[in-house]
């Protein structure tokens, strides 16, 4: 069964036989012709296919033809150049290939996201959402080209785990045991020793731990998968299931670290750009005007580089009135992200207060800092955040203790200092946050294929 | 911090000055001179660097440099075409970065796969982790390369989810509930109301239902992600956690479907041949020798398709003794794929048995058989499977009652058919399945960084 798809029609732009299949997404019918714009997914543009009781023989069956319905055209390719569509399809066969009854939700007309939401299963049938999930997914492949390119590894850490850098009361508890049945020890609790793996397992937050002793044999490496926070909070930034890319670089501080992270974004956006021309058009002037320019200006900026001290320094000196008062002891909200992004454009903040960060990031000599970096971009904030690793066993052990971070569940992770260890560093980057800057889609249930949050678990 | 790659250094095969930083493998040292072997995780080759008291400053320390320390050497490139390497470092200058002491495991001998298994955060410092694991890396991204360049959406579909195709009792459960505290209904079971997503939640083993309401927006997409499946069974073809690849094409066939697994399983092969020589030449010399014949083998040969009726009637008449008799109603054993493989080569078998498989496959005009298809190829057996799926909804529905499926949980799953259906096709490829038999390791656990199965989930 040939198939001809329409993306590629429209990049030919070669007059010859073609066969679509596709789904209708409008007809417009007159008594001695009629239109149907047909919709095959390779692309956001529609096809006009124009058909007559001349050339076919089910006019009055077509002329019919309802959004939604599924379709088998065959016709000529006609270029009309003088027209607003570089060509169409003038039908000499059209077949019903699957029916559409007229309680279809996706009409042809401009649907709110909440509306959309309720019909996750049906939404990638809008151009929306058309445009926003083949961009996730030529940014994925993106990343993973641009690792690949440069000689990284990608590694798959598991997602089931017993041992978690962020913490076990981040994570979700998996079992096998019947929660109507579980099985007790003699000191009343549950004995998960009868469970599958034989004690208490959890879904991961981070494949970090894992990655980095992966760095120890690879020197570069990168995860790229799903990751769960058990996060109860509604609200457009916040998912409970979303896709992170965690890069870790064996003998690379934080300013390598730091060149890395530039290369990648810029890399991506210039792929999705290069790649997605209509998708892009198509954000830019339904979901964020101005889009196409913010992300042409960001691949040609030079990011800046600032001290956290510093970063503090000039929002107190700024004379602007804080909701959050900014303190060189704390984290940076989000009104100082809007100024420093707009006085810099996208700014690496680094040395943040140890304190407010995690242990396993590399103590500073003033005893005060670390060795980390929040990625802050024009429009969006924070896109990622890294560190270089306290690569000294006594200092990390220390830190473990001050943290109270459990140093048996993790005995191995210290491996990776106490076996040819080095000076590494990586970073996180949420999958969707990308996204969301990628599109100029504002919440994050919008960007994710079956969005996963507090009390939603459809599908 | 200006880092040569070895294996950038061994393909420029440039005489030029040099840095790398990596691991010491081995170390040979003589009053006058020391060779050291190191290696940075950029290819299974050591560089060979030579140092004597005359070019460094430190040569006592340096002679005593023990394997798994990590180092930075400078120095130049020496082309030795008459040597068994074709160049070596000369070093000017070496420091160590990170001690090594002499307890560490990965000493350079052959370990047995048992022992390296208790040390998965270690073992990708040997010569055949680095080759499998760079093989697994490479053969993700040809995947990815394949489906994108030919239009393809790359779809994430959930992990957690309320259904799944596979029937929940082979699904991980997830809770943040305290399982020492389980709130109770007034039924007395537990009241999952109270959970974070308000109703008992699972971890999928399959992303095919979601993805089919993709194919009905975009043609054709495919799910490449991490999947969960509770089985206790500890041999050398199961993990609980692996991943799996499922692309799903509308307006295609079972034909059309067997194309595309041909043209995918050649493309990957070819892929990796071509941007992993070394790592093959390894494979092929110490885990299974013919290896890269098999391979070669296979990308020329013209997959043959044979229906499960025609399969059956040529193992009831091949005059073998069989442990498992070959049926006309029953599942094909290892030792018939071993015999069909070997008369084939390479060969999908078609049109199976209803009963045995999946309530979404598509009945056959018989009443009997399914249009299912399993490939299978010398020297592994099932490599994909797939099917045309039911689009007919009056008879789909009516197989979900036989087959014992509930309709609630999968209302959504039934709008594919109702708004636009249409004939459609899709498959499964275990990813771990695949680089097995790109790397002929017998086992698993050996393909996985950190492998998973019943009583084992460290790291």
């Amino acid at each position: 069964m040939r198939r001809d798809r329409i993306k590629k029609l429209l990049q030919d732009k070669v007059e010859k036989e073609a066969v679509i299949y596709g789904w209708v997404r409008t007809n417009r019918s007159q008594s001695q012709f009629g239109f149907l714009n047909i919709n095959d997914g390779s692309t956001v543009t529609n096809l006009q296919v124009v058909y007559d009781p001349e050339h076919i023989k089910n006019f009055e069956e077509v002329s019919k033809f309802r959004t939604g319905m599924s379709v088998e055209i065959k016709g000529n390719v006609v270029l009309t150049p003088e027209m607003k569509q570089p060509l169409e399809l003038h039908a000499t066969e059209i077949n019903l290939l699957g029916d559409c009854p007229e309680d279809y939700p996706i009409q042809p007309k401009r649907h709110t996201p909440e509306f959309l939401r309720q019909y996750a299963h049906l939404r990638c049938r809008t151009n929306k959402f058309n445009a926003v999930f083949r961009i996730r997914s030529v940014a994925a492949l993106a990343i993973h080209e641009y690792f690949q390119s440069n000689g990284f590894v990608y590694v798959h850490t598991p997602l089931v785990t017993c041992a978690d850098c962020e913490g076990s009361n981040q994570m979700f508890k998996i079992t096998t045991l019947d929660f109507n049945d579980l099985p007790k020890g003699e000191d009343g609790k549950v004995d998960f020793s009868r469970d599958l793996f034989g004690k208490q397992a959890f879904i991961t937050g981070s494949g970090q731990l894992q990655v980095e002793t992966f760095a120890m044999g690879f020197s570069d490496v990168y995860t790229f998968g799903p990751t769960f926070r058990t996060e109860n909070s509604n609200n457009k930034t916040h998912a409970n299931e979303f896709w992170m890319i965690e890069p870790e670089m064996a003998f690379c501080d934080l300013n390598g670290l730091m060149d890395t992270e530039e290369e990648l974004v810029k890399y991506v956006i210039k792929y999705v750009l290069e790649r997605c021309p209509d998708e892009i058009d198509f954000c830019d002037q339904f979901i964020e005007k101005g889009l196409k320019d913010r992300l042409t200006k960001l691949i040609t900026s030079d990011f800046k580089r600032i001290t956290h001290h510093d970063a503090v320094d000039l929002l107190l000196n700024s004379g602007k009135k804080w909701e959050f008062m900014p303190s060189y002891d704390a984290d940076i909200q989000h009104e100082h992200e809007i100024f420093l992004t707009s006085k810099f454009g996208p700014v690496f903040v680094t040395d943040w207060p140890r304190d407010i960060k995690a242990w396993y990031m590399k103590d500073n000599p003033d005893g005060k800092t670390v060795a980390a970096v929040d990625l802050l971009v024009p429009g969006s904030g924070e896109l990622m955040g890294g560190s270089q690793r306290e690569e000294n066993m006594e200092v990390l052990q220390k830190k473990m203790e001050e943290f109270h971070v459990d140093k048996e569940t993790v005995a191995w992770y210290l491996d990776t200092r106490k076996y040819g260890g080095n000076i590494h560093s990586g970073f996180g980057l949420g999958f969707e946050r990308l996204i969301m800057y990628l599109t100029g889609v504002d919440n994050i249930r919008d960007v994710i294929p079956f969005p996963r949050t507090p009390k939603n678990c459809e599908y």
